[in-house]
């Protein structure tokens, strides 16, 4: 049997160009930040795990590493308790306490999946149950966005997409690249018409995708209960249109599109209230923010037995959140709509190989043991360097924004 | 890596002495019906589970186990897929329909989970999550009984307990043997008053004891709420006092005492009801009906998001299951009541080195891989050849009550 206790655990944050993609809160910034995890077993074997880059996760991680030491890679529960040990203090502002410790137990616990699947030889998705979908479908995720970052970094190739044809335009673009069917509008940048007006354009090039529309909570309710009406049959789902559980519970009672959400019911403790209020009825979950992959399965179950659809959510990120998401929904049996993912507007990669490549919008479970991935350690190290240069040590879209447009403000719900 | 594949799956159907011990359903009858399973892996590796042993069970499980070759042990979501398709059309009226399935796929899964340990080396509780518990804590699990079976069978040593004195000296013993904290007294037998007497008996003689009482479903909901008052700060939960969601809803509504179950929430349709009528504030899982150990740790995940307590539930049955609820159990955070078992009340065993020993009312995760335990082949011989000369094949406490009281007729509430 092989030795999978921990012997050393490192934590590498990196930061990779990001386009100046716009939603809610402002615009990105020329750099996205991720860390990367590497936990190193007794007998060699080096797992990998991908996470958030800001500085209160690192923060938080660095409290909990030094502990780690001696704990089998299968000890969730072990990971979890250590984990909840050490990282109180460290919670502060930036995701409310309550969100910093599942995010530093899913950092570290995915690591574990991936060195226990590469000491033994089985991949992660039969450690989590069994592959159920040969390949795991991905939706084209569209976003407003300018042609150019505010500090002159040299354009992306993608153009400027400020109107529906340029919406129209990327959307293209993106099928054409990757073969996506369905496809996610971000939203709560314009006002609501405009974007709704996107869709419609969206809808008349390609009649058969299904839609999806994401306003961040952009919305007010009295805006959304007026504008629902035109999404009926025009999106599969929608998402977060509004501020919080009550708010969308308003919208839902009013409509039979489902309400979909990645804000309002992002942890365990929102479950019981979002069920008891019928709020949202599509969970779109990230294993990043929910625990890791265990806590995603357990989701996922709680989502079959309640009768909610599942999808799921996705932020900035390289191919081993991506190899991960893609094994977790290999291993889901209720995914009932293609997941999101950024991963084709990021350009930079850590893993060895380059970027992994959809086929007519779907990703194949990567091959080989544990993730299937390994890290590229040459592109880590300037990555790492990247992050070092760019001196970003926290998202700030609203401050982002207001380089390219001095009168925005932030405003939740704006409309 | 070992391969563990699914080579072939042995069904054993076996009986084993049982003492007339008494409920609202009727008397057990002289012989108890187990089915013990036999996952064998492409490289020999046995893995034992042990289940139901009645003719509906047998047969579903008959119809499955032929489909089972080449599955990986680890591929739960194949098993379960697999055992959806060929277990449909043998549903019939035992259990509902509904609840044969996760009946079928538990049996076959304990036998993956030790079958997988066993050919990797880990323990059970280790691949369930992790160990979080040295020993798992157990409860006196006390019966009103007659001093012999009404076919003459040699009587048992407990002698007849129709009392609270019978009662007080059945826990004493119970608690000499076994060193149990917990009592639990199985009721809806004699009248409420009656049974509520041999609590307060316990109580007097146990001071510290925690107290349940199990009347399972026998009491109207009129007479519960009649007697609650009785029952605040004597007994730390209520077990199905009354019937269904709706009446326990009812029940709960008008005390501070949480009531448990192990009849109405059984099943992961029952959940959203029971959490939208605040019935049950206590789940007593049960792994053989709740589909297996993965399912079992979702159950316990969902009990500690709802803020559920979570305890065991047990029937009759030997050291295959005892250990696989010991390893679920100790692999379980939020297991907040001390488990049930009607161990004490079997002599016959079908593992190497006879019956597990309780120390201060706690049994330690058995040594080795696995689920720690291997098969006594001539005593499962031997309990084999038990059930086909027994005779039985269904449970059927109600008609073998007649044999000892003729007048004695079921009612579901009672009293
Ligand atoms: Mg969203
Ligand atoms: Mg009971």
């Amino acid at each position: 049997m092989p030795d999978t206790r921990i012997a050393d655990v490192r934590v590498t944050p990196i930061a990779f160009a990001d386009p100046p993609l716009l939603n809610n809160a402002g615009c990105h910034q020329p750099f996205a930040l991720r860390s990367i995890i590497e936990v190193e077993t007794g007998d060699g074997t080096v797992g990998l795990g991908e996470s958030y880059g800001s500085q209160p996760v690192l923060k938080a991680l660095a409290r909990v590493t030094p502990h780690l030491t001696g704990l089998d890679v299968t000890d969730l529960n072990g990971l979890a308790a250590r984990c909840r040990t050490h990282v109180t203090g460290a919670m502060d502002a930036y995701t409310g306490g309550e969100r910093l410790l599942p995010r530093v137990i899913a950092a570290i616990e995915v690591a574990c999946w991936d060195a226990y699947g590469k000491a033994t030889g089985r991949r992660v998705c039969d450690l989590l149950g069994g592959q159920v979908r040969q390949t795991v479908p991905f939706s084209a995720y569209l976003f407003y966005k300018f042609g150019q970052h505010a500090d002159g970094t040299p354009p992306d190739d993608w153009g400027e997409a400020l109107t529906p044809e340029g919406l129209v335009e990327q959307a293209a673009r993106m099928k054409a690249l990757h073969g996506f069917d369905a496809i996610k509008l971000k939203a709560g940048v314009f006002e609501p018409e405009e974007e709704i007006e996107g869709l419609r354009a969206l809808r008349d090039t390609f009649p058969e995708a299904p839609l999806r529309i994401d306003p961040n909570g952009g919305w007010s309710v009295e805006t959304t209960l007026k504008l629902s009406p035109q999404l009926d049959g025009l999106v599969e789902y929608l998402e977060d249109p509004t501020v919080g559980i009550e708010g969308n519970a308003r919208v839902q009672a009013a409509t039979d599109t489902p309400l979909a959400t990645n804000m309002y019911v992002v942890h365990e403790s929102h479950l019981p209230p979002n069920m008891a209020r019928d709020a949202f009825r599509v969970i779109l979950s990230d294993h990043h923010y929910w625990g890791g992959l265990r806590a995603s399965r357990e989701l996922a179950r709680i989502c079959e037995i309640w009768g909610l659809g599942l999808s799921m959510h996705s932020n900035s990120h390289l191919g081993i959140s991506l190899a991960a998401m893609t094994h977790l929904a290999a291993a889901t049996p209720n995914l009932t709509y293609d997941c999101d993912t950024h991963y084709p507007w990021q350009s930079d990669e850590v893993i060895e190989g380059g970027k992994l490549a959809f086929t007519g919008g779907c990703l194949a479970v990567p091959e080989g043991p544990g993730l299937g991935v390994t890290l590229d350690r040459a592109e880590l190290a300037r990555l790492h360097r990247q992050y070092l240069a760019c001196g970003i040590t926290l998202r700030d879209d609203a401050t982002e924004m207001k380089k390219h447009r001095p009168d925005w403000s932030f405003a939740r719900p704006k409309f």
